[in-house]
């Protein structure tokens, strides 16, 4: 066992977490920044569960009444100012295209220029509202055009000046809703049913619960009249924003000049919304989930469920060899959760030690080993991946294809049990003055098991903002279900409450 | 009848092509150029048939061991440069990044210019090889981690001067696979088994049969060794290259240093190959089945493959807006080639000729319409769409659920037969003169009858450049099935054959 231990990510969780973190992220082969600075390489082992996320998310949000559509990928600078206008605190790091060719370069033999230079400069897009509201202006014209609900999945680009693997890239990939209601009620209702969406994702799909609610004024995405999000904790105590929804008012709606013509004849603005969640998640599931160990993946969205590391020694190999894939094809007859189960028999040129070990590092819920003796005696050697580097389980041959459908739900369970339980333990409601405050947050930020979430009455007070600094500490949201008691005061200024806010640490 | 002829696109095929493809692709909702000069939206019926290619292609993908993955989407000058050194005829045409920011522009108030200037540019992907070649450098260490096949699905961009929708864009979606191998036979087997990949996909999944062969070295993919296609015939006779793949040799392995220890632990250059199709397959589609009435989808790629339009008069109303829908739900349990059938019944407010219209012209196969005349009769009237406008049927009720697969069935045969008749009867295999050449291809090129194909005997001399370009013709292929007989000359210039070729007019 001493070797297996040995092989897990350095530093731990409690060392370093933020180290640990991109342990996991490079020995899961999840992904990694590379070539363009701030830029990320997603591996095929990273990829492949954002696709099993992707299709989810996908069907949810088709169930939602939303189709997909793709939009040009270049924004011209012009569109950009009339945003820029109508948008107080427009963010404006962004990658400008200003030339449509490479040249020699004559100056430097051997070299390329840019040439060919644009007359007006096109901005890759870091969101699209803008170019999608002028294409909504294009198609809508009456109230029959109405709802108009629009997702795309794209790469947008946001120039970071301290990237960071999977959190904080340059480029990234999402999902962008953008929807179109005659009226403002619609229209706060998409918002929140997206909401709901990505929290049931959230939940169940990725087994991370999270907490909802409302956004501050000052958190607000630039322009929209209202923000929510859901918010998750991860195992350093800090919140991660998962997803976000907004109602957009009929800002956007003026700049793109998207109008209608409502039943009796007049012509009106549309109310819009907006929703997305991105590669980010793939973070939230990493920081959720994984362990000293490296990472580990609920198997919803494992893209192998059950690896099976045949030990084929001597003359019982070829025995061994057929058995593993015997009982890959056994498993991979099963379903969980409504879909066959992902197995197979790992039966690559390598040592066995080393493949159990990738397995396990790169979360595969269920590890079977099969040598010679396993096959005489009629059993297979299990390990859960939720019991970190525990001795492997003796089961039944006759018994373990049985088995799986179960263990891969006792996983998930596991999982979900201890984001739910950290969630629950982490968050302080009996915080009532600045000093206790204070002293929650005030520690070491390597120190993974110090910290969490405050629920606690706000005053909304501006003078809030500085307290808040200080302690790098942010209102991550109102949330939905408020228990404000009458006469209750600001844990931060002492004045009277106007909300319950959640307070955290965040990424 | 009178009504729905004059509602078909204009102009008809045999007026203008050319301008009928845009009609039909504007009127089917497919796509349109838009925001930035050759940029194009997808809308969401024809992204939804992207959707349907997509996921059939993927699973195809997979299936030949190739898993996906994510890269940059900027790609470093310094690796255009080198890549550039390797390969001749290197195109330079290509969106170039070389600010991060934007800010207030001094000299023009209220107005943003670019900023902060990146001390080294970035390339807005025009193809991937260079970078993931980069990443494949990093990845492969000995034979162990060899084949190693990804495939992404992405957007790139390619500055085109005379834009046109769907086939010629600044920006397109596309997936491009690249693969790595130890030996040469490999990656030329890698590259042939994905070229019949596409094939098979082109033929069964889009009803649109191709010839298969290998470019002719001008045609080439600058840097490969070889490279295959896969050739359509449009309805005006002309080629549309819809899918390529390379043998790429060693050559992108040296620009990126892609090496490995063989089983000797001698260290080598693997040899590569890339394989790609794009959104154009959606033009290829269109060019290939659509009428004069408007776009026709084979049922495999049609978002809707039957429509139920409710004709609901007077009292009768409530009862047949029902009926609508449960004839859906029946339909909606039956399959067509393994998957649900996807049936809606459409019960938007709109006078049902128009939804009618607007089903037909966006390529529905089957659409049903019930009003309360046809409820008590107990029929539904039914609409082809293979059937260009012609008359609808009348079906007995309870005989037009099952009726449907096997009417899917016979649509999507139907259009395959059409593609293959054309396929066969406008190729020429009995020219063997240049003056007969040259009245085959002298035609009016709006004439969308005149022309088509030939194969004929072909000595590669220089001299068959000028006097195809005179003619607007080039080699397609030279086919994978050779009928070369001995002897042969070269119907261009006279002189030995050394290949049987195809020749056409194309996109």
């Amino acid at each position: 066992m001493a070797k297996q231990k040995n092989r897990g990510v350095s530093p731990s969780r409690q060392e370093d977490f933020p180290a640990w973190f991109q342990a996991v992220v490079r020995e899961g082969e999840v992904a990694e920044l590379a070539h363009v600075r701030g830029a990320m390489v997603i591996r095929p082992w990273g990829y492949a569960v954002w696709e099993l996320m992707q299709a989810e998310l996908d069907r949810m949000i088709k169930r939602s009444g939303a189709t997909n559509a793709y939009f040009p990928l270049f924004i011209p600078l012009s569109y950009i100012e009339s945003e820029a206008e109508h948008v107080e605190g427009f963010a404006k790091e962004m990658a400008v295209v200003t030339h449509h060719r490479l040249e020699e370069d004559p100056e430097n033999p051997g070299h390329l220029r840019p040439g060919g230079k644009l007359t007006e400069p096109l901005v890759v897009r870091p969101t699209s509202e803008t170019i999608i509201g002028r294409s909504f202006a294009k198609w809508i014209n009456s109230y029959r055009d109405l709802p108009l609900m629009v997702n795309q999945w794209a790469n947008v680009v946001r120039w970071e000046m301290r990237p960071r693997v999977l959190l904080r890239t340059t480029e990234f990939l999402w999902q962008e809703g953008h929807t179109a209601f005659a009226t403002e009620a619609e229209a706060r209702e998409n918002a929140e049913q997206m909401l709901e969406v990505y929290r049931s994702f959230a939940d169940v799909f990725l087994a991370m619960p999270v907490l909802t609610g409302e956004k501050p004024e000052e958190e607000r995405f630039p322009g929209a009249v209202q923000t929510l999000s859901i918010e998750a904790m991860m195992q350093d105590g800090k919140a991660l924003q998962a997803g976000t929804s907004h109602y957009l008012g009929q800002s956007f709606a003026e700049a793109a000049e998207i109008t209608f013509l409502d039943k009796e004849g007049e012509r009106g603005l549309v109310h819009t919304a907006s929703w997305g969640v991105s590669t980010r998640l793939l973070g939230a599931l990493i920081m959720s989930h994984s362990d000293d160990v490296g990472l580990r993946l609920p198997p919803t969205v494992a893209p192998q469920q059950v690896v099976i590391v045949p030990i084929p020694r001597g003359d019982d190999g070829p025995a061994v060899l057929e058995a593993a894939e015997e009982l890959a094809r056994e498993i991979g007859e099963l379903s969980f959760e409504g879909v066959l189960v992902r197995v197979s028999a790992d039966l690559r040129d390598r040592e066995p030690p080393d493949k159990r070990w990738e397995w396990t590092r790169k979360g595969v819920p269920l590890v079977l080993e099969l040598g010679p003796r396993d096959l005489k005696e009629g059993v297979v050697a299990l390990r859960r991946r939720d019991g970190g580097d525990a001795k492997p389980e003796s089961l039944e041959r006759a018994k373990v294809v049985d088995a799986v459908p179960a263990l891969l739900a006792e996983i998930q369970g596991a999982y979900h049990r201890a984001a739910a339980e950290r969630l629950q333990s982490r968050t302080r409601n009996d915080i009532s003055s600045f000093d206790e405050f204070r002293q929650w947050f005030d520690t070491d930020p390597a120190d993974a098991e110090a910290g969490g979430f405050v629920r606690a009455p706000w005053s909304e007070a501006p003078e809030s903002a500085e307290l808040l600094d200080e302690l790098k500490v942010t209102v991550r949201c109102l949330p939905f279900d408020q228990h404000l008691s009458d006469g209750a005061s600001c844990v931060l200024t002492g004045k009277p409450a106007v909300t319950e806010a959640i307070f955290a640490k965040a990424y």
